[in-house]
């Protein structure tokens, strides 16, 4: 018998036919004589809808009152999906955050969990015989004023309910059945992957691929707490997520991820001396504007161009900072380029193979698509395109990787 | 400086620009220099859209479960509440049913408050000048479960925290101005009501005018606390509910009082024995069916004639505890009636005045509407007449007794 963590989205929990479809996908994994914990999160479009509410009230509203209009979106679902559990049957009891003691700091609308203090009132309820159904997203301070844990914030509970109940598995169920090597939508033969480190899930999260809030990541990575990325619609296996070590065979590449979201700037003729670029991206990160690749060309005649790429929704906030920063720096001028794209090539296997950035560059050359920038890290290479070339650049690379169906099937 | 709980009822509350006028009107009573707390009802219809949600789920809903669902309601009301307040600028701070530690008992759906634990935690964000926003109509068990008081249960709430806190007031923000001493709907010069015994209160309520949950006004009898029902819209004065002993000037009547919703069943030529009467009410009690007015003829060749009023809507499931009875006690046959009304008399001047009785049934027979059933208590007469007269029956008893703006201004 194993103790298996199910967390469902807000896309699953919609409409009452969505739930009741949720609640027999439960009862599924019930049947096999597992226990089960359940963490959802708010219905459908509720959050959004209570935050426009809000808005309606107030240009600026208070944090802590916030945090205690949205919890209640992953209350309506923790009661919903219980009820829905115990008219056909089974022993269910919702909880909300701050039933079971999910201690986070004070940070509202974004509070860090602390720890799990009525993990007891768990245990006890399963050892009962109950399927508890928790509220995901949500915590409690020592204080008891109701936190929320940032968006994607249902997928930490879940992580952490499973660390600290010690949970075989920590399945997402989804609309999709588990992580592909590419967007199925762009690239036709994208295969589901299997097995993923963590380290590789969040290099392909952080761009297009959002299966899993980051965070949620990393907390079961600290923790070792293995994650299942799984179809809401189907039984398959999806895509397991686990720590390096323990994935017997390592591919080389495991995916290949794209974003459209960024916006590309150059600062042309920039001063070349000691602790400019320190004094440029201290200022971006006061105005709260996050900062992703960056490149410095070689210096000429004593300036240089630093380029970099930003979130396309802060191109009117950098505006406002560059200007600033030009009144103290004096660099000629800045180009904004909001027609890029990036894609991303991701593997664990990178660490040990050489060759990957020129096969990747290769890939994208023969069928002349330009590369306008490039970053890499241990397990990732990602590069800048003409935003038009985006969905090309993604196919060329995978088929350059051999990740399709067909690729794999030829290789058994 | 004066300490104010003010209850706003889910009217009050259905859309943002309603929840901004809420806002005002509690910021003015702030600005004289009271202390508030303020007890919310869920917004408009959500509580009624949150049933039929879960009656989608589930033919039978939990009650735990239902509990769980129905107290984001509140809580929705006092998160945007108080952020409305906050941007405004005043310091508020909103509070959950279990934050304030409404103690209750078990019964879900409709619990009794045992005591509210929390009450200090109210005394001290007071005492740092916030105004405090509770979410009425919800308590907590001693095991941390969600229990609902019933409805109406956020009066109840009002009226408990004014007791606990000593208020000075506690009132109720409606629509209309104040209780009245008939609907000003069908009675063209109906008068407000400066003052009312909390008894008066619960005779006047338990028929037509519905401004108060009779629990809220028994409660608020037991620990005297002095209610104030008046209006959202304007400042004038209300209606002040309290003890009779500090009402100067005793009316005799206070009101009139009418309903439609009740049906006549009466049950022919019954067998007249000891423990009939007994047997038959304690059938329909066990079906939970509640029972208004009695009514028992003189017994005649061994048989009498019973009547008695309940509710329309419980008519269907009467007509099977009828067979039932029937059965066993070998009636000869029924009659159910719902064409009916019920118009009642209120006033604690009753108990020392006599003919108030004579005066009412004069008032109908002069206008030649027939008289089906009477009943009296200490401070109220009611007679059942047909549906169509009721109208015609309270402006004859109205004006019988005086009770128009006309008739007062002569008076004086």
């Amino acid at each position: 018998m194993a103790l298996i963590v199910q967390k469902y989205g807000g896309a699953s929990l919609a409409t009452p036919e969505k739930m009741l479809f949720v609640t027999e996908r439960i009862i599924k994994e019930k049947k096999k004589g597992n226990s089960i914990v359940v963490v959802v999160s708010a219905p459908g479009d509720t959050t959004d809808e209570l935050i426009d509410f809000a808005y309606k009230l107030s240009k600026n509203p208070d944090e802590r009152e916030m945090d205690m209009l949205l919890s209640t979106g992953e209350q309506k679902s923790i009661a919903l999906i219980s009820m829905a559990l115990i008219d056909k049957g089974y022993k269910a009891k919702s909880f909300t955050g701050a039933q079971v003691g999910i201690l986070t700091d004070k940070t509202h609308t974004k509070a860090r969990i602390i720890k799990i203090k009525g993990i007891n009132k768990i245990k006890e309820a399963l050892k009962q015989g109950y399927i508890v159904v928790v509220a995901g997203f949500q915590g409690i301070t020592e204080e008891e004023d109701i936190t929320t844990l940032g968006r994607g914030g249902s997928d930490l509970t879940a992580v952490a309910l499973a660390q600290a109940l010690k949970a075989d598995t920590c399945e997402f169920l989804k609309d999709v059945k588990g992580v592909f090597t590419a967007n199925p939508g762009i690239v036709k033969d994208a295969r589901k992957i299997d097995v993923l480190s963590y380290d590789e899930m969040m290099e392909l999260a952080s761009d297009g691929a959002e299966v899993l809030q980051n965070r949620s990541v990393e907390y079961a990575k600290n923790y070792n707490v293995k994650l299942h990325v799984r179809g809401t619609f189907t039984e398959e296996e999806g895509t397991i997520i686990t720590k390096e070590e323990d994935i017997m065979e390592k591919v080389v590449v495991s995916g290949i991820t794209y974003n459209k979201k960024e916006a590309k700037i150059s600062l042309l003729e920039v001063p070349d001396k000691p602790g400019v670029a320190a004094f440029i991206f201290k200022k971006i990160a006061d105005a709260g504007i996050n900062v992703d690749m960056i490149i410095q060309n070689i210096s000429q005649k004593g300036t240089t161009d630093l380029s970099f790429t930003i979130l396309r929704k802060d191109i009117k906030k950098i505006e406002g900072v560059l200007g600033e920063i030009r009144k103290k720096l004096q660099f000629k001028k800045y180009l904004i380029d909001d027609k890029i794209g990036k894609v991303s090539v991701v593997g664990v296997g990178m660490k040990t193979h050489i060759g990957i950035a020129s096969k990747m560059f290769k890939a994208l050359a023969d069928k002349k698509i330009n590369i306008e920038m490039i970053s890499t890290s241990e397990i990732k290479i990602s590069v800048v395109v003409r935003e038009e070339k985006v969905e090309q650049a993604v196919n060329a690379v995978h088929k350059a990787f051999n990740l399709g169906q067909k690729a794999l099937s030829v290789e058994k």
